[in-house]
């Protein structure tokens, strides 16, 4: 089923404020399978509000107006939305009552237009605020329902919640129900990821696959059609299994909200476990994006930042003689650096950063040259060699260098 | 003048990414009195997008498509536009050579639909993308103007303003002219902030100011109008100064790309001085911003991550009583932390951060307190105790220690 969000707001229009309201309600429209396929966003302008009610309801089924229920004179939504629907505006004594009642206790004055607030679309019925003064409206009609909610995010996500998601459930619930996971990739470029994922999935039916490059992974979310729990389970098990088989190396995690330094953290965790970094290029990112992770302090105590060649050598203890004979970025000295890092803090894990963030070449190498090293105890040290592509800049060779790094640390951890 | 912006996406149209790319483009309109009047996210749906299209071609001058320019078969927006404008799409060979060679040096393999990246409208321009791989096309024709631009926000951003605003401002530019100016502010409530701002420009005409928050900083905008570039800057500098005039102690730079990281590595390289840091709660956050600014590497050698507080003792060398008495959240601990890391790098400045990033509380302490520590060669140690909103979570208050700290150097300097 189709739906269309109208969100209303000079401010929006302006790039002033960013929408937050759309994506929420498309989100949650989108657990009922019904699909935000238009969203529109319009100027606090009574002319425009009403031509784009005309349009939606010409081409969606459902029609959400959002914002611009202020008492100003630049609040325009409800009147114009009515207009477009050929009806009038009703009057809510009891939450007039309301309003005058409250603005007496709080020793605001009222203001004419406040009554404003207290109205919704004739023929529909309010929909109640328990966060603000302007009430919502449900407008069903001829097939159709529009509802009309105020803009402040606090108000709108709580009268979505507690009045509009229920009587959409009611109404639509009998629709198709999707069922979803996402998967989290690093290290394969998306076009051929997909490519082998559609290869790999070609025998399921009633199963769509999408993906969305991320900064720091590459997320693909399978969706299947109206099953039960227990079987849309089943089927989500078995095109997992065959994404897995050919693009196991780059898997780290499954859900929305799932980031390798969330993952490495929580195996690190479960095997009491610690950590520490030492950072060139990376000044820090490493440690700080562990950091971000609550409870980090269960898996590391601290670490080093070395930018210079020197700081390398008087911090962690790296021989001169190895940085001047193999260079900062070089194999060599990300294991050593790894190795006495990892030493120092007495950790079992000891994660070196040593590359080129550009934009200029170091050591006559281009920017996106990167040597990670990883040290365990007990075991030797592993580096490996990035060469990101220096067109994408020196943040994004940093993040990705942090990224690639969890990874390598993900992968000794079996 | 009248612009739309049509998103493509069906991730923005599941709510599943929320459109950053689309207020930034509209405030960007904004300072040319281009008004982004129609806002419309479609899926990634090529009748969609032609009808789309269509209808922005029939009701604005300036029309903006942006997003699914990918080379998977579900990134449509090229064919899907050029269809609506009734045209075709041709091939920048130069570009596709580049991606070509590209692939071939970074051993990935090429895939046939990647030519697709090198594409844009017939009859139009090509325009270069320095951070990604699709071209973006401007094509002018019959009096308006249709952009189509990658969806990744590195991307668009970069596209959008060294190749898009020069081309408007060169067509457009002789409507109103507005220029700006954009003062950026911390440690201080917006609503007071302006509030302040507004009693002392009143009596100033032809001129708006307006605020943006933004996680580090707030920016301040002054516009004014329709003036010749001396007088402009003659009115601009008479408003600045009538701001700073109340807001100096929270003014730090002028500039929409500035930030307080940026104007403190240039301090410090102006006066040929070098900073380090010890960072407890901020777990390097702090060195990583540093190491953000291209060039970092002429003040700043390497510093230390200590999280644990026997690492402070281990690596920094801050004595165990200290810690003991006063704890790890104190003045006394802030204050060594940074005295004893400047003199192991022997630097001019040492910055210590130590403090409860939450959400649980610490040594009795609430989520949101920081201890700032700055040790200066030859100077009395500093500190000072910030009491972060806990509510504003986790990431916000590491953040936000990171840049009064920068605040503490950048008063430091003078």
């Amino acid at each position: 089923m189709d739906a269309e969000i109208i969100s209303v707001g000079t401010e929006l229009a302006l790039g002033q404020v960013t929408n937050t309201n759309a994506p929420l309600l498309a989100q949650q429209l989108a657990t009922l399978d019904i699909t935000a396929s238009y969203q529109v966003t319009v100027l606090d302008d009574g002319r425009q509000i009403e031509a784009a009610v005309e349009t939606a309801w010409h081409r969606a089924d459902l029609i959400f107006v959002c914002g611009g229920l202020g008492p100003t004179t630049d609040d325009v939504t409800l009147k114009s939305t009515a207009r477009a629907l050929q009806t009038t505006l009703a009057t809510d004594q009891a939450h007039w009552a309301w309003i005058q009642q409250t603005f007496r206790q709080r020793q605001i004055d009222l203001l004419a237009e406040n009554i404003q607030q207290a109205r919704y679309l004739t023929g529909g019925q309010p929909l109640a605020n328990p966060v603000g003064l302007a009430l919502g409206s449900w407008y069903d009609h001829g097939g159709k329902v529009v509802v009309v909610l105020p803009g402040p995010p606090a108000e709108f996500k709580t009268m979505l919640m507690r009045s509009v998601l229920p009587r959409l459930v009611a109404k639509y619930g009998q629709g198709r129900r999707i069922t979803s996971r996402t998967l989290n990739f690093l290290g394969r470029p998306e076009s051929q990821l997909m490519d082998e994922i559609e290869a790999a999935t070609k025998q399921f039916t009633n199963v769509t696959v999408t993906s969305y490059v991320q900064p720091s992974q590459i997320q693909v979310r399978i969706n299947v059609y109206d099953l039960s729990k227990a079987m849309a389970k089943q089927l989500l098990d078995a095109v997992t299994a065959a994404i897995l088989t050919v693009e196991r190396p780059f898997y780290f995690g499954t859900g929305d909200q799932c980031t390798l330094a969330q993952v490495v953290v929580d195996q690190l965790k479960r095997r009491q476990q610690t950590i520490t970094g030492a950072e060139s290029l990376t000044g820090g990112l490493f440690q700080s994006t562990i950091c971000s992770i609550p409870g980090a302090s269960n898996v590391f105590a601290g670490g080093f930042v070395t930018y210079a060649a020197w700081a390398k050598e008087k911090l962690i203890g790296v021989d001169k003689q190895v940085v001047d004979q193999y260079g900062v970025v070089s194999s060599p000295t990300a294991a050593q650096m790894a190795e006495k890092s990892r030493q120092q803090l007495n950790a079992d894990f000891g994660l070196a950063f040593t590359g080129v963030a550009g934009p200029e070449a170091l050591e006559g190498q281009p920017a996106g040259t990167v040597w990670l090293g990883l040290a365990q105890k007990g075991q030797p040290v592993q580096t490996k060699e990035l060469h990101l592509a220096p067109y994408i800049g020196r943040q994004a060779i940093r993040n990705l260098s942090v990224q690639y790094g969890l990874q390598m640390v993900y992968q000794a951890l079996g």
